[in-house]
């Protein structure tokens, strides 16, 4: 059996996702699709509107045979480090190949610019580092770096943030010397960042969440843009624990970690660095609401998406120390399956160099923590007796969509 | 001019209080009463139902002229350092006498409970010893081990909460040598932990505040038992700030914090000892209430108290380590005066041995940080913009009552 891996959040799943599983199984003649996926918080720094299990089974109802978790470690991390877990973890699991939507769309421009920045490392950095020193973010400085090394027209344009996640797919895998093959797809109509509903029937996440909150939970105007157990499943999970999931949500426990940490406990967390712990205790002592704090927090010099993520690691109390042995996943979380997915991980089974992991309780190795936490954490965001009865899925089997 | 001094906590300030100032001044001939009182956080481990810039107004309104704080390092701990932190501020500020209510209400036995309990330590803490392993709390062996050791019926019954207090406020002024003098005066009509309202004017702060909750914060039952300050002065607290402050309050922030906390973290918390921080963890998953979590706590080898002053140190992140420099207070924090408190302290302040704090921007030196961290915490138990106008009270002058 020929497996692609896509890598995903599914914040939440919708009709796009459902064109890139197609397109993807198409192109790599795959006979299963499957999904590494980020689980509570998301790489833009930002819980999920709604747990890991609910996204996984839209997936699987959606054309996706096999989910498993992005562990913690490198789902709220920067795109290098983001893209070596997802990728490492789809070519442990036996993946052929895997297949990203990107704004480009050819595969030849991504292992162009990996070998290119590869080769030219030394100019890459120091025109990166000229950038960054004149303000700029680390994103937009690459992308200004390698145009200025590339001088080609066709060359990727890495200011589009769909291309940086894929170029770091492809040096993921070609650093590493995997044999799992990268492909891409255009991504159809809707921008990445894209925030307001079109009139075609493919919408990003974004602009689909954000028709979500400004409706206060009604879902009527995102049921074009997702499918029908997308538009279910929000309406299941509304029912079942009271309310989606946003980052206002976790704002009284943030300040409040925030105001009773020590500046060197704020130092000790993963990512605060050249002294914003200062910045960040002075900024939420004056603010209100996550929004307000997000505001005042911003300078040019970190990116609203690096700020978000210092906030989830600081809410989740994750610590430099537990993120330095984070730098291979050591573990295979199973989310979800179909009968096709179940029948390939029957074949693969054997030779998977990484346990694999059904159900939490039966591995209580200390690597798994962070995820455990984090899962934690995000259901705090929930009152009770909800909090319980999703923390009651965490530790049960895997689900299983025939 | 001849100072008493009191130690209170005013949760809330009741017709015993207004008393207990009265008769005090009687006793000792004092022309004015000073009162160091409890900040946000309680000896018994809880918060305060209002601020302490509301329960300082009501106590200047009901027959005291000067009130100071006793800092968190002192406020909540066992009886014996409770008492050292605040006989020794009242010594430092000059007072002749301090008088506290005890179920006994001579002073002698108290003296001959110190000199017996100093003089036979060796047997004494034997005996002590004993009735712990045996699985009594603390309180109790040592009331069980005084009885052994003095087999003299007129002798102080160290099982009554207020002769326990009172024995560790002489034996803090005559260890150190103070030269400030212990009275007592026996407590009238309602016990320390009465919970039910009599039908004369004293009622216990317990029983008072038990009224309050079960009315869901009506005060009509509770008004024949405090002064007319303190109804109309918890009114105006919940028209400010929208609630009381109780336990419930602050559950989920203590929830998040002991969940998002590695069980090492939780063993450098401030008397979390003997491994109790698997039993805390294991608890706090299985709640969802702050009553539920403490009922589950609860074991013969631990009093109530004592568990719950460990969850107020876990709630502020209050270590070990920041508690190792509090021997004695460092400062002197003015939380409010009248006229007459005002010239006393005009007439001692030349000779205060330590700094005299009225107002907090004013004073920036470490030893504070564990107050302004306590009243920011007990602030975030508000919901905003309430917390807010909390924290700007807490930089505020001090309370002027004509």
């Amino acid at each position: 059996m020929k497996a692609c891996g896509l890598v995903v959040e599914y914040n939440p799943f919708h009709n796009g996702h459902v064109l890139h599983a197609r397109k993807s199984r198409e192109k790599t003649g795959a006979d299963i699709v499957v999904a590494v996926m980020s689980g509570p918080f998301l790489q833009r720094g930002e819980p999920a509107i709604v747990s890991k299990w609910t996204r996984a089974a839209m997936a699987l109802q959606g054309g996706v045979d096999l989910v498993i978790e992005l562990p913690y470690a490198f789902a709220t991390q920067k795109a290098e480090i983001f893209a070596r877990g997802s990728i490492s973890l789809l070519e442990y699991l036996g993946c052929d190949s895997f297949c990203f939507g990107s704004e480009d769309g050819r595969i030849e421009p991504f292992i162009t610019a990996h070998t290119v920045i590869s080769d030219q490392s030394a100019p890459f950095d120091a025109a990166v580092k000229l950038a960054m020193d004149a303000g700029n973010s680390y994103p937009a400085s690459a992308a200004k770096a390698y145009q200025a090394i590339i001088k080609n027209d066709g060359a990727l344009d890495l200011t589009k943030p769909n291309n940086i996640l894929g170029k770091e797919y492809v040096s993921a895998a070609l650093t590493s010397g995997f044999s799992i093959r990268p492909y891409t797809i255009q991504r159809v109509a809707a921008g990445y960042h894209d925030t307001n509903l079109s009139d075609d029937s493919i919408a990003s996440a974004t602009g689909i969440r954000k028709a979500i909150q400004e409706q206060g939970e009604s879902l009527d105007s995102v049921s074009s843009y997702v499918p029908k157990p997308t538009s279910s499943g929000l309406e299941q999970y509304v029912s079942n624990f009271r309310s989606l999931h946003d980052w206002e949500m976790y704002w009284p426990l943030l300040k409040y970690r925030i105001l009773s940490s020590s500046l060197s406990e704020l130092t000790a967390i993963y990512e605060i660095e050249e002294g914003i712990e200062h910045r960040i205790k002075q900024m939420a002592k004056a603010t209100a609401t996550f929004s307000q704090f997000m505001t005042a927090l911003k300078t040019k010099r970190y990116t609203w998406t690096r700020l978000q993520r210092m906030c989830i690691h600081i809410l989740t109390n994750t610590s430099k120390e537990q993120m330095t042995n984070t730098n291979l996943p050591s573990y295979i979380r199973l989310l979800g399956m179909n009968g096709r997915g179940r029948e390939y991980l029957h074949t693969v089974k054997k030779d998977l160099p990484l346990p694999l992991i059904s159900k939490l309780s039966s591995y209580q190795k200390q690597d798994i923590e962070m995820d455990i936490r984090a899962a934690q954490v995000y259901a705090l965001g929930l009152s009770e007796p909800y909090q319980a009865s999703l923390m009651k899925r965490e530790y049960a089997a895997p689900i299983i969509i025939k």
